[in-house]
This record gives C-alpha cells, structure tokens and sequence, in this order.
C-alpha cells in the first residue's frame, strides 16, 4: 500500500529550525491544482464568515506587534540558560529538604493592601470585571504568608520559583523589568534563636558559589541593632522608618547627599546625623564576631538594651556561619537597612563585588536580599490576640534577572554552545523518499527512550540535514541509503568528527545506547562544584 | 569559644514540618527577660510607625482570607504530582526535539482582539493604570503566533508550558478554573504535507501512555472535509460556522438536542440537519484507511473536490500514524468540530475512555486538543498579501487540570507514599546541646552534595526526630550521641527497617554515599514505560 497515491505532495520547506526569515527554495514553490484550491476555499469561506484572513490581515494593518512595556519572551537560547540557573537553585533548595508550594499570579486586592509601604503605587489591578478586585502579586512573600494563614501551617520550609509584577519604570540595562521572577526560599515555624536564620546564609552561599558569576558578599544586619543605633544617635522614634529608608540608599548614593535627605529634606538635627555616620560607615572586614565585641563596647549602641541582646544573637549567628564553613562572605554591615517594613530581625543582602559580566571591580548591586519576618503571617489572622507572633518567619529572595544577564553573556563570550535541545540522533537520508524507512527508524528510536529527530521534507538535502545537526549539537546521525537499506544496515556517524561506520539495522538501538552512554558519561562528569571550591 | 553565652535562647518549637495548628509545648514558653524586651520594643515601634502589627490586627478583622474565585493553591503533595506530571510532558517534548520559549503573562490588549470569536468576553483585562492596554494570555497559541511573527521566524519546534486565564464560570468537579495550565507543542514552517502533523500524534499518544491514566482515543477530523460535508449536505456558506459550532456539542449531547437548536435556533433547513446526522454518527472502528475509502466512495461528500483531497491527506496522515505505531488510538471522526476559527487542516482531541478514577466507562471528555493553523501568524504580519499563509503551524495543547486531579487521586489511592522533599539523611541527635556537632556534620553532608536536613531546635527530643524521618520518608538518619563522640563513631539508622549500624566519624560520607546508591539505584529500577506497553 503506498498512502501517497493520489496527494500531490507539496515540498514547501526546509528542515525545521529556527532561521528568522528563511526563504522557501525556489523551484518547489509551486502548487499542484488540488492544493490550490483547497486554499482558496478556505479563503473564500473566511471572507464569507467575516473574521477569516483576509478580515485579519486588513486589521493587522494598525496593529501594534510587541510585547509589553517592561515584559520580554525569552527565546530558547535563553530559556537554556533560564533552566540551568533555575536547576542549580532548586537542587540547593532541595539539598537542605525543601517543599514547594504555588499560588495563583493575582491575588485578591486587599490581600496586598497596607503590605509594601509607598511602593502600593506599583502593584497591577486587574480590570473591574464584575466579580472579586483583584491584583497581580507583587512578591511572593505576602501570597506565602496569606497561605499559611489561611490553611493555619504553623511551620514549613518551602521554596517557591515564580514571576512577581511592578509597574516600575523599567531599565533593560539594570536587569529591571516590569515581570520577573523571584526565587524565595523560607523558613516557617518557631524555632531556636538564628538557627534557621543561619541555614538561609548558608544556602545563599553555595547559590552564589555554584552559579559562578564572580565574588559576592553576604551583607548582615539586624532590625532591632538598627533601631538601637537610630534610638542611642538621638533618631526621634517616629522618624525612626524615614530615616532607615535614607540610610538604605547608601550602598548607591555617597554619605553626603544621604546627609542632606536626612536634614533638609527629613528635618533630622544635623548633630544627630553626624553620629549616624560615625556608625553606618561600619562593617565587619576579618574576624565578625570580634567586630560585634567591638559594637559591644561602644559607649552609646553598646549600651541600649534591645541592641545588646541584638548583637548577642548576631553573635551566635556568626558562630553557626562559621560552623556552615561560609563566615568568610558574610559582612556584619551597619548601613544595610532594607525598604520592606515587615522585617523584625535580621536582614540580608547579597551583593557582587566585581562584575563577571563588565570585570569592572565596583560593587554591582543586590541580587539577593531578605530577613526575619515574625508578624507577617499574624496580619492575615483575624483572631490572633495583639502583637502576638503567631508565626514567625525567615527567608530570602534570590532576584534573578541580573544574574540570567551574567550568565548569558559568559556563554556568550565562551566557546561553548548552548544546545536548545537534548536531540541525540539525528535520521538523515542520502536518496529521496526513504521517508518511509526514516518514519520507521524514528519510531524505533523514541520506542527505546533515544532523543531523535529528523526532516519534516519528504526528501530533504543530506547537507542541510548534516548542517542541522552541527547547528544543533546533535552528536550523532544515521545515514540511510538505498544499498545500505539493501544489505540490511545503516551507516552511523559522529557528527563531530564526522567519522561514520556501518551498523546492522537490527543492532543501531544497541550501538546507539553504548554510544550514548561514553558521551554522556563524559559530559556530566566535569567535577561538581562545592561552596567556595 | 561559646558562641550561646549571654544569649537566652528560648526553645519554642518542634521538629519542622507542616502540621496545622501545632501547639508549642508547655513548659517551654516562659520568656527570658531580654526577650520580651525585644519584642516589646519591636511592638512600640510599629505602633508609632502606624502600620506595624497592632495596627495590621485591627484591619485583619475585615480582611477576607482566601485565594480568588476560580484559583488555587497548590500544596506540596500536589506540587509533587505535578512535578511528576511535568516531568513525563516535557521528557517527551524533548524526545522529539522541542525546544521551549516563554512569553509574558499578559499581552497587549489589541494583540487578543478578534482570535477568539465569542470567548473574547472571558479575557481577563488589566486596569487602566495609565499606560498600554493589557490583557491577560487565554492561550499560548496566539502569544506564539505574536512571537513568530515578531521576530521574522519561519520555522521552530517549540514547547511552552504555563498558566492562562479565563474569566469562565469555575467548577472544580470539572476540572475547571480561571487560572490553568497549558502545555502546549508546536510545529510551525512549511514542510510536506501530514508529516508534522503525524508526529503530534505520535507525540500525544506518547504522552498519554506514559501518564497511565488509562485507556484514550486521539480523535482526528479535517477542517476541509467539515466543510465539504456541510455544503454537499446543503448548508448555507454563511451558516458554516454556527452549524459547526452545533456539531461541536455532539460530544455531550444527543443528536436530536443538537438537531433542535439547527433546526429551531439557526434556522437550518431540516432535510439539510437529516442529512448532516448520517455523516456526524461516522467514525472510524478499526482501519481508520478503509474507513476513508468508504467515505470516498460516498455520492455526497465523496464528490466534494476540497473534501476529496483532504480525505487523501487524511489516509496519508492515518498511513504515517502506522509507521509510528499510534493507528490503535487514533479514530477518524466526522462529529469532531472543536470551537476555535483559527483551525485550516487537521483538528485533533483526546479523549480519555472510561475514567481511571472513577472506573467508569463512559467518556470523561476531552484532555487534549489542537489542530493545523496556517493563518494566525499572518494575521499579525502588516505587510503580507492578503491571504497569503506565511508561517503554517499545527500544534496541540495539554489541559492538565483533569490530568492532575486523575494523578492525585491515583496516589491517594494507593498504599504509595507520596514525598514532598528529597531530603536522604537526617541528621538526629539523642542528647541536649549537641547542635553544634550536628551544624558540622550537615556541613561536611552539604558539601558532599547529599541532601540533610536536621531540627531547628537546640535540644530535640530524639522521638520527634524519628518520627520527622517517616512522616518525610527520610531513608537514613545519623544518631549523635555523647559517648558515640568520644568514640569517634556515628550511628546511622535505616529508617524503615530500624537497623542501625556504627560507622566511624570520618567515613561517614563515603557510607553514606554507598548507601545511597544502592536506595537510588532501587527506586529507578522500575522499567520505563513504552507506548502501549
């Protein structure tokens, strides 16, 4: 039986990939009667219901083609690198036994409302509909404390990967855009004093370590020592947020003009913004915990009573960083203070010093930050008693756009290729219509698990079929060929070195599974990297 | 050095884990004073600040808990069904070569308008927060078709999996919510005739099977051979569409109902409705090839020029299913229509037979469906000529909410534990203060890449511990204790055997590791399923 009787099948293309703009061969544009036809009814019936191509097309004449403000499509060059960056963090988040829970992409309006101070103005609404007001989150902690609230979890260690909106004013360059994903890992449930705190320092580490973008610190602080620093330097409380909130802008803007927010702006008494410079200025270089003894010792933070015992439990999270074998990249930083308002005690950042991506050696910025948070989940429980804990909380959100650019341009600028696919075997042929034989060989191939592709022509050009498969990476072909097919065999080839050898047919799943195995072999045994290795 | 000196540390918890509404244990509340000053201050602060704690308590009273209408969340047992889930997709995707790209989760409004007929009203627009007019996705087609034609790309085999949104009355009995999944695989470029289209096929029986959610049909119709059958039976061009839409219904209501609203609503001729009711009840049984050979030989539509050369594509497609061993699931069937106006070939569906779940034996209705597009891509190209195909593309689209809650229900079911973490070794002790022995030996873990977990507490209670393993499904746990310490030996328990053995201090690691392979090396044994094995 040969099922292309009667089909005047068209040869209109190419073999599959992603050429922008390829042109159809010429000489094979040509269409039979049948086909014709076939099309021109189906144009006609458009036209006739009214919304069909041609309908269209006149429409499309106006239409806008992009996407939107401050949102990108990642193309599969980029997802390649999307997805290893995401396996590296996830495998750490499972090494130290993670969940993962997901929540939907809108939330209701409310469930964001008196969350993220000033920066409510940024949160997406969702259209009124009729029905719920709803908006789109703006990170994933407010839905995570929303959830355990609701379905009244007490503890949990979870993860959870996804993307979160702002209307932010976005900047290509700055790695800021308008959709981007958070990676959040944190640590629910009341437990000894920075004992988890401590593990979230650590799993910070070795992300940072595995994902190889260049030298990073691990910047450490404490709400409460914040706080006894603004009380003990004369900070009236009230102004006690304002002032955080300039302090927080000292990684980027110079002392001077922090100063000047302070005291012209946010009528702070110019001697007190004097003895705030005196301490911010301070942070951990060697030994951190001889660092916090010095704090310890100072005649004014030394002395308020909330921050001793803040710097007692810095302290002892110093110790467990020492015991987790990463104290030498974290910093106890005194002018790390965090927007959010929901910290309670300690706060991170991790920043990296020395760009991988630009070599320059000024510090590039966050891409990590984080902290304690023990009233969050209490704001969604109606019935919790005042002031009450109910569940505290700690983790850290890994932001990581910045490092997908690093990431990208290191492949970039490396010889190595970034494969978009993992196509094992590639099915050629060297004579026309032995599509029949190559259908067959697919079906064989995809039976035992083998990753395999082949041309979507009837008979497509064995160069072009050879140029897909090093354009792709594929690492090996099978060659199929009238005599060959005669004699019972095929010929196998390496597409790299372009040697080729002739398997019997019935053999080629075997022979093809041992090969696979030597490549794969070699491929996945570079050493695994350990933090700071 | 003791790190613990001067810090109260006060053990609030337990083991971590998520058990609802777990109580702290009495006796271990009472709060040392630095503590309470702490908090104390923490308190007083926010009160001043406006929007701390006390603050957040009083508005909580009015705050609805809850996730929108039409959404979820997805906990960790479910998180891992979907993972499975997940996993089993996209491993065949790329059996096939796909690669994968990603889009944003809302798309210019204008870029939605005029794709979707009547279900337009379904889409979820964004507020007017000055700026672009955005919408949410519906589907991931027409977010591809904008990518294709954004970037002048003529051919791609892509994957895409995420989250759509339709503001549609919900039901959860059903399966259906207003945030989903959709897993979707295309082929877009101008090749042969069928033999994209053939491995779509492939592809989804693939799939299903490998799901083991029991028995399917993968239905197929043309939209050419619809239309030919439409007008041989005598309906009116102008009426194609809504007659199709009726015929569309066929698959949950009786003929004379669909009858009823052609004849009665639509106003078609009732001889015209007899004569589409002896097409529409067809559908291939057995050799889907005779069965068009049948038709072909049919004095009405066997007649129809267009009809008469999709029915040849469509024995040329069912001859392809058979190299690729899929012809047992695949029905030719004359009463598939599916809504959508984009379609222009090959429409697909599957259908799950006799629900796994339920074990009945009706049809549960459609997981999958799809179909060949030549147009949609075009229709955002300005510059094309009128009508012209530019970038032909056939795909299909996963619905795998039903999928999710047949996988669930199946685990549930069964006596198989479902594990929420990937944790391998617990790291317990049996005595007070050993936790920093324990910090070291998750360490020296961590690094060697095995996952560890341990107590937040300081002083754990060894049963909890245990306990923790088995809820978690832990394999091993190493058990700390004074004396073992002194002796420079652990020991390392099998947790569900409670064999416990003594391995020295320093080969640990390395025993582990053994074990390890041996428990893996266990648990992917099971051999892998083949289509139709």
């Amino acid at each position: 039986m040969d099922p292309v009787v009667g089909i005047n099948a068209v040869a209109q293309g190419d073999t599959v990939g992603r050429k922008p703009g390829k042109k159809t061969e010429k000489g094979k544009e040509k269409k039979q009667a049948g086909e014709t036809e076939l099309s021109e009814e189906l144009r006609t019936k458009a036209l006739i219901d009214g919304n069909g191509p041609e309908d269209a097309t006149a429409g499309a004449q106006k239409l806008v083609l992009k996407n939107p403000k401050g949102t990108r499509d990642f193309e599969p060059k980029q997802m390649a690198v999307r997805e290893k960056v995401f396996k590296t963090i996830i495998d750490c988040f499972k090494l130290h036994g993670a969940e993962t829970i997901d929540t939907p992409v809108f939330e209701l309006k409310e469930t964001l409302t008196n969350k993220y101070g000033e920066d409510s103005k940024l949160i997406y609404d969702l259209a009124d509909q009729g029905g719920e007001k709803l908006s789109l989150r703006y990170d994933l902690t407010v839905p995570f404390a929303r959830y355990l609230a609701m379905n009244k979890i007490t503890n949990i260690k979870r993860y959870h990967i996804a993307k979160v909106y702002r209307r932010d004013q976005p900047s290509t360059a700055r790695g800021r855009f308008r959709e981007f994903y958070q990676c959040d890992f944190d640590i629910a449930g009341q437990y000894d004093v920075m004992t988890a705190d401590a593990e979230i320092v650590r799993i910070l580490a070795e992300i940072l370590s595995k994902l190889d973008i260049g030298k990073f610190v691990i910047k450490v602080n404490h709400r409460v020592v914040l706080d006894a620093m603004m009380e003990q330097c004369g900070v009236p409380a009230r102004m006690f947020r304002a002032i955080c909130s300039s302090i927080d802008k000292l990684d980027k803007t110079p002392w001077q003009e922090v100063r000047n927010e302070m005291v012209n702006e946010k009528h702070l008494d110019p001697a007190v913004a004097d003895r705030i410079q005196n301490y911010v200025v301070l942070k951990s270089q060697g030994n951190a915990i001889e660092f916090v003894d010095q704090l310890l010792r100072d005649p004014l933070i030394g002395q308020h009573a909330g921050g001793k015992e803040a710097f007692e439990q810095m302290k002892l999270l110093l110790s467990y960083c020492e015991l987790y074998g990463v104290s030498d990249v974290v910093s106890f930083d005194l002018s790390l203070a965090r927007g959010l308002d929901y910290y309670t005690g300690i706060i991170y950042e991790a920043v990296l010093q020395g760009d991988a991506l630009t070599a320059s050696t000024e510090s590039v910025g966050s891409i990590a930050g984080g902290g304690r948070y023990d009233y969050l989940v209490g704001m969604f429980d109606a019935k919790l008693s005042k002031g009450a804990k109910s569940v505290p909380c700690v983790g850290v959100s890994i932001g990581i756009e910045r490092i997908f650019a690093i990431m990208e341009a290191k492949m970039l600028s490396s010889k190595e290729k970034v494969r978009t696919t993992e196509t094992e075997v590639y099915v050629a042929s060297a004579q026309k219509k032995l599509h029949f034989e190559r259908m067959k060989l697919c079906r064989e191939l995809w039976d035992a698990e083998i990753k395999t592709e082949q041309s979507y022509k009837l008979s497509p050009k064995l160069l072009q079929q050879l140029q897909y498969c090093e354009e792709y990476g594929i690492p090996l072909a099978i060659v199929l060929g009238e005599s060959e097919l005669q004699n019972n065999v095929v010929k196998l080839r390496d597409v790299q070195s372009r040697n080729e050898e002739v398997v019997p047919r019935d053999k080629i799943v075997e022979v093809i599974k041992a090969k696979l195995q030597l490549i794969n072999g070699q491929s996945t045994s570079s050493s695994i990297a350990t933090v700071h290795a």
